[in-house]
């Protein structure tokens, strides 16, 4: 069986969530809150981010989700045994890590993470010697990127069937995870978006997506539309 | 042939480079200086990062250092041509690119990254209305911050024999690259760090590690000790 230590609004913990759905691979969700540093979790983890996926099969620990992402691949679509969501030769492979990594890093150090760390981490840091008031201006400043981030990943999905190709990769499910965090807190105006939208409705109504679409997070409620596939 | 897209003290191409040459992948480098915003090399990389390899037998671009450190994989160890830099079984293939992680972004975020955007990337930039007076608190926070991340690798390499185990790997690879570019600059005390010295005298005194080390960026000049295995 294999375990997952996941947090709901965290797009690390979506990406390896979605990809084991993908890859119909049977789990078990713990949920993590890593402010609570709770310290079964950090003998697990000692640095204390997620996702962190514990195999008993294999009686391995994987922790954070480039390991995790090469361990699911090579455990179960080397053999064939799912369809690899690395799919294609040298070119394609590395063209899908290369937004993986684009949207791992770039959009979430611009975008994504600010907003969850001003509107979820201050939430839940219960040390009060650390300011938890949102910095509205990180916010606003947040948003100005997404919209120049947007007009790439727009360029993007106009100009082929998924982000990184023909085919349904890694690439989509990295950009899916941050957007549908921001997407829960309401910071996407999907009117701007056409062709964003038209991708990522197709996201939603996958199989694998749904899951994460019917999660609800205490204290914060998603918009109407947040779940629709059609909106 | 590879072309490989550099900057001498770029953590990441430095990984790149070394990796090449552990791999014995004839190659050719390419100087870049991304604050210049080179027409031709945007026209590759639009978003201006480094390290880039181009492919020429396989007619192909990998950009950014998780896609070449998975494509050098794929086409030279999975043949088993050369040794791989990713060895083991899954759980020591994660705990490779677990530590991987930690250097590339972790360490690279609190220490290396702040350190070498303070002195190197402001004595790059020309555009005159970014400061460019390296902000000494930032250095001297990046400073302690090193010798809280080093307790860590100090307790690795004294329990291994390479930083994820057994073998040298990618994750020796990524830690000698930050570690590397922090002694050009001077800003490690190595009478602290036995064991990491230790080490570090085992990765300076291999091959692939001699090109770098006899490196020169002009305006910097590194300390008599860092080209010397024998430190």
């Amino acid at each position: 069986m294999i375990k997952l230590f996941h947090f709901k609004l965290c797009p690390f913990s979506r990406r390896a969530r979605v990809s084991l759905l993908e890859l119909r691979v049977e789990h078990l969700l713990i949920d993590e809150k890593v402010w609570d540093r709770r310290r079964e979790f950090l003998s697990i983890n000692p640095a204390g981010t997620l996702p962190v996926i514990i195999d008993d099969d294999e009686d391995i620990t994987v922790i954070n989700i480039y390991a995790i992402t090469e361990f699911l691949e090579e455990k179960f679509c080397f053999n064939h045994l799912q369809e690899s969501l690395i799919p294609g030769e040298y070119g394609e492979r590395a063209e899908i890590r290369r937004l993986v990594d684009w949207f791992d890093i770039k959009f979430y150090k611009d975008v994504s993470g600010v907003i969850l760390r001003e509107l979820i981490d201050k939430y839940y840091i219960k040390d009060q010697a650390i300011s938890t008031s949102p910095n509205m201006d990180s916010i606003r400043i947040a948003q100005e990127n997404l919209t120049y981030h947007f007009n790439y990943l727009n360029h993007l999905v106009s100009s082929r069937k998924w982000i990184a190709g023909d085919k349904f990769s890694q690439a989509d499910i990295a950009a899916a995870s941050h957007i549908s965090c921001l997407d829960y807190l309401n910071k996407i105006n999907w009117d701007k978006w056409e062709e964003v939208r038209n991708w990522y409705a197709r996201i939603k109504s996958r199989l694998s997506f749904s899951d994460i679409l019917s999660d609800k997070l205490p204290g914060f409620q998603p918009p109407i539309h947040y779940s629709d596939p059609d909106f």
